[in-house]
């Protein structure tokens, strides 16, 4: 039926990242993604080309899944657009039509999207030729761990920095006290909880796309992992464990409630390629055909100030976890815990470079 | 190709409804609207058992064109939902899946209507038995005088209120001074002005529907139109006139330009049936089923007192014409002329009721 009771709660507990157009903006703080979606471009392209080698239907259905807000919310579905339109033409046919599926949690801006459709639009009209058939933009509103798409009817599903959110910060996180997220020496049941969470998630999110995505369709997917298999030794770890100090500052000076702290937990896992693989495998609907890892820098202006460095980590990490920190502690801390935060990566960032990990996957439905 | 260059001045000079949830917003002033939705119900409801009478789809593909915000961008959706599903249970077949497109212009408040979807979800789920399909809603960002769909996918298309629209007010109007519409004695000019543009509209707008629905596929279109054949007799003309009055004073005032007066026309015609029926005759792709009118008092509380009455006659005219408007005569006229054009319908109202006329139109895909 339409809402299961489980995704009525992931719509609840999971808040979407800050609209609008101002400074905490995602808009205006998603380099870190662009160069991301930069980076997968030719593992993106190779894949196009792999599954519409034998045929392009004469209307491409693609979705983005967790497109956010702002300008990186179209600019992989405009390599998608171009990759497929210049096969079209290599292929001497007829360019396809394009229906293409915006989706993101309901309360994500999708009007900012919609605002730059007539831009969006204008550009691709400039850099394709006129051969390019129609290209139809719509916006789905809905959590990815429900059904968001009629079932057989997308050939082409991309994600980018999305399916590291779990649907909802793990049960049985009572011993995580003064953490948010795995830290180094967390105890095995924060551990066990945390991947129990994503297993069951990404596997949940498999079953999910298996049934609205066309036989021998395509999705690749892009998320944050970590290099090593150890959970408590991720790249990401030291990202959530600095704004857990900055939490715990605030507490030891009585601006937020010890309980508040204990029971907050990022919904977030960045997996390693083991553990992917071994859910593609288990779950069974996909065969994984590429999985290809890259590092980036927390700070995506890579400046060689470090203060600067911490502040533009800073701003990237409010734009992605303002609504849930708000939702959690009141809207009044949140200034004051990023200007903590900015200091505690400040310091961090003068010692060691803080790196991403990042992992893109081609999965084949089967 | 993707926005012919009359399509993108659609972009610019048509705008929609006021969007949030304040005093002046379309979602708190659309009774209007939901009335006519309710007085439409028995015909969409046989529009639909005819349409779908030799069998259902196992995705029913529906859109809804103008939905504007608020919570009658659902309403009709819901009765449309409810009376497939219902004919499915008669058949003793599976509930179909449902995949929704509502559209509107790029500057429509789709994230208010992406709000109320959890609640929609919720009481759908009640009302109807768990034997109901998924239902996916989307949103199409784009005016309905421009391909918003892939070619020949869907299968059944409402629209209410918004089609009598046009795409741009029409060129040609220099003698139409101190109107904004068609008004009583207007020179033939005006009058061949508004006309050829509704003609051209309409059968732009079947043209582009035509390449969309399915064959066999069927629209229903609700829109305000006139009972008489004579264009400056319409029942809408008193509406606009009265708010040229509005306007004129204003200009004898100085608190308008002249020259802004003299260019504003409003965007939008009401058809006799004898119009609709030449339209939809001569641009040849549907057949006209079954046209039936009705009449709705301009004021939808049908307030006794005519003072309250002109007030949410106001109110109403406001949340549909603000943005318009604003971008004309720019926003700070816009409370004193909606308080004077509250005392024009006063007095309008104390010597006769305002009445519109509605027309609702079925039209099957040849």
């Amino acid at each position: 039926m339409l809402l299961p009771t489980r995704e009525a709660m992931v719509f609840l507990k999971i808040l979407p990242m800050n609209g609008g157009n101002g400074k905490s903006s995602y808009a205006n703080n998603s380099l870190l993604q662009k160069k991301m979606i930069l980076e997968v471009r030719p593992f993106l392209e190779d894949s196009i080309k792999d599954a519409f080698s034998s045929g392009i239907p004469s209307c491409v259905k693609l979705a983005d899944l967790g497109c956010s807000s702002g300008p990186n919310a179209l600019s992989a579905i405009s390599e998608i657009i171009h990759t497929i339109h210049g096969m079209s033409k290599r292929m001497n046919c007829k360019s396809p039509e394009f229906q293409v599926f915006l989706n993101d949690l309901p309360g994500n801006d999708f009007n900012n999207i919609f605002s730059l459709l007539p831009d969006f639009n204008e550009k691709l009209t400039k850099e394709e030729d006129d051969t390019l058939g129609h290209c139809f933009i719509t916006g789905v509103p809905g959590s990815f761990y429900s059904r968001i798409f009629p079932s057989r009817s997308l050939d082409f599903v991309h994600s980018s920095c999305s399916v590291h959110w779990l649907s909802q910060a793990p049960a049985g996180l009572e011993k995580n006290k003064g953490h948010i997220y795995i830290a180094n020496g967390s105890p095995p049941t924060v551990i066990q909880a945390y991947t129990n969470q994503f297993q069951r998630d990404f596997s949940l999110f498999l079953g999910l796309r298996s049934e609205e995505i066309k036989p021998a369709g395509r999705m690749v997917i892009t998320i944050i992992g970590r290099s090593m298999e150890d959970p408590s030794g991720g790249e990401c770890c030291d990202i959530w464990e600095l704004l857990a100090e900055s939490l715990t500052d605030m507490l030891a000076e009585g601006l937020i409630e010890e309980a508040d702290l204990n029971s907050f937990n990022i919904p977030i896992y960045n997996p390693s390629e083991g553990e992917v693989r071994a859910v593609v495998q288990e779950e069974g609907s996909f065969n994984l055909d590429k999985i290809e890892s890259f590092e980036a820098s927390w700070d995506p202006f890579d400046d060689s100030d470090k203060y600067r460095g911490a502040e533009n980590v800073a701003n990237y990490v409010r734009s992605i976890t303002e609504p849930t920190l708000k939702s959690h502690f009141g809207g009044a801390v949140i200034g004051n815990l990023f200007g903590r935060y900015a200091d505690h990566l400040a310091k961090h960032l003068l010692m060691e470079k803080g790196k991403y990990f990042f992992m893109v996957i081609s999965l084949t439905k089967k």
